[in-house]
């Protein structure tokens, strides 16, 4: 069967990890199926996340600059990092290239270099190779965390609030500016949206401090927007959720942005993608002082909704009635 | 200026390293340039290495199996740790894959399973796009080595023997049958050929073997072909080398694949790439206690040239006359 009727990634991923992934052992503490895997070196939990970023796939360089897409490549998997609640070390970065300008290939690897330089990580290795069809970029993070700070998603129990940092929507915002207008035109339009999609910020800082409390059941980064990623952190948890779909946290601009879209600015949140922000589940007492530890660190964080024993996963509308979430983003 | 026009990979390499790679500390023994990093864990040193394979630039997959592609993904990447003298223990396994049959992602996982199994690893996370120009594999290996046992490609000194595993060429002679007959006939007129080149078994019993002997001065797996390789070792360790033509390890079926190719096995085996085989460097006097060490780990070993303080990477012919090393096997 092909690919695309298969049920897509989550599928895919649910048959490699059945059958062929590594089982768990006592070194091997996490495997595949959260946002990275966990292994025991003695001294600590090591970190491992990878992502592969294929040109028309998860950039377009129409609509993207050498720079920003360095350092997307790397924020993004220095986000699996802080999602474990750990500290990024080292970077291993693949790069397959057309016959392109050596210019081009610099700006990449000086994006890569300072978003690693800004999280306390460097680059240590990887491979560069000719890719005739397109850009194509593998970064694999290390990262290290106590074993007693280590989150995963599973930790989620029936009745925790959820919690989110900063603000949602805004980076599908800024890809849809992008898609209708162009790179020149959409930065016009929202600065803040666009920079959102192309130059994320991974919450670092903020995910220690809220590990660091040591009421964190459950987390992970929302890179596939709040639809999506919440269920999986529900499904991995055995529970669902109930999202008020009024405290969904809008940034000022995505209402700007929403606008010229002629678009709904929660749909934008609650569907989402590549925000980067964190997803948070905790005891509902122990909300507060999570909420405070994220603010020190330097973000907002909002109490978005709360888990259930049921296993659906819906949105509360303003006068009350129960919906889907809108459609979050998928690969396939 | 174009990539083509500027000097190839390692131009490339040492750009990137001079400008963008973290500087060794405490922490981080060995970065970009060697086979992988080496990263200080306090238990040991955990090994790096990562591989990005793209579809029509490493591998056609009109020449190749769904199967023995995962295979090989997972075998070179595995040669690597070995080539530092570590074990390998973890892989991360990145896919980018049009919108193809499951069967055939499915296949491509055994392939990388049964190569991860058959060397004491597994498969411990991953990633897993649409790529609609053709099929990308990353695989980031991890290993771990005892930080005396760590081998690098820049301790061999002036005067030291070369020592290389089993037989040079088969893989190319493999390739150039596969390009000129096609998998099935190609099969039919080597097996031994096409198999070295399509399934590699990577050397770790035979490199872990070297280095308990403590008396390997460098070591590298030959993953581009002799000449580009032996250049590589000299140009780390500061030194030049001699390598005897007629010393060069031959296997029987290299001469009818040669004879068919109407090509010169000692050119294929000098030039070479893909061969997957250990090269070490060590003292003159050690070398035999070396070969011993791989020849009871289930392989052969041969000695087939000096280092030298001349910088000159030079092949010796049967008439004493020497000349350069037919090109080895570069991207770009």
């Amino acid at each position: 069967m092909k690919l695309s009727r298969f049920g897509g990634e989550d599928a895919l991923v649910k048959i490699i990890r059945d059958r062929f992934a590594a089982i768990p052992d006592t070194k091997l503490v996490l495997s595949i199926g959260d946002d990275g895997a966990l292994v025991d070196i003695g001294s600590g939990f090591l970190v491992v996340t990878t992502d592969l970023l294929v040109e028309n796939t998860h950039f377009r360089m129409d609509i993207n600059e050498p720079y920003l897409l360095g350092w997307k490549s790397a924020a993004v998997n220095i986000s699996d990092v802080a999602a474990m609640g750990g500290e990024p070390t080292y970077s291993f970065v693949s790069i397959g290239v057309p016959d392109i300008d050596v210019e081009i290939i610099e700006k990449i690897y000086e994006g890569l270099a300072d978003a690693n330089a800004a999280f306390g990580s460097a680059i240590a290795g990887g491979d560069t190779v000719l890719s005739e069809t397109g850009i194509v970029i593998n970064v694999t993070q290390l990262g290290v965390v106590e074993p007693e700070l280590a989150a995963q998603r599973s930790g989620a129990r029936a009745g925790d609030a959820i919690i989110v940092t900063n603000t949602l929507g805004d980076s599908l915002a800024g890809l849809q500016l992008l898609l209708k207008l162009g790179l020149k035109e959409a930065s016009r339009a929202s600065t803040h949206c666009v920079e959102k999609h192309l130059k994320p910020e991974p919450r670092v800082n903020e995910a220690r401090a809220a590990v660091a409390t040591r009421k964190v059941h459950a987390m992970m980064d929302i890179s596939d927007g709040l639809a999506a990623d919440l269920r999986r952190l529900c499904t991995a948890s055995n529970v669902g959720a109930r999202v008020w779909a009024q405290a969904l946290p809008l940034s000022d601009e995505i209402h700007f942005a929403a606008a010229r879209l002629d678009a709904d600015p929660v749909d934008l949140a609650a569907a989402g993608g590549e925000d980067y922000e964190l997803l948070i589940a905790c005891a509902s007492e122990d909300a507060t002082v999570i909420v405070q530890a994220i603010e020190s660190a330097g973000s907002t964080a909002s109490i978005v909704g709360h888990t259930t024993e049921e296993p659906e996963v819906l949105l509360v509308m303003p006068d009350g009635t129960e919906s889907e979430f809108p459609k979050g983003w998928e690969h396939f």
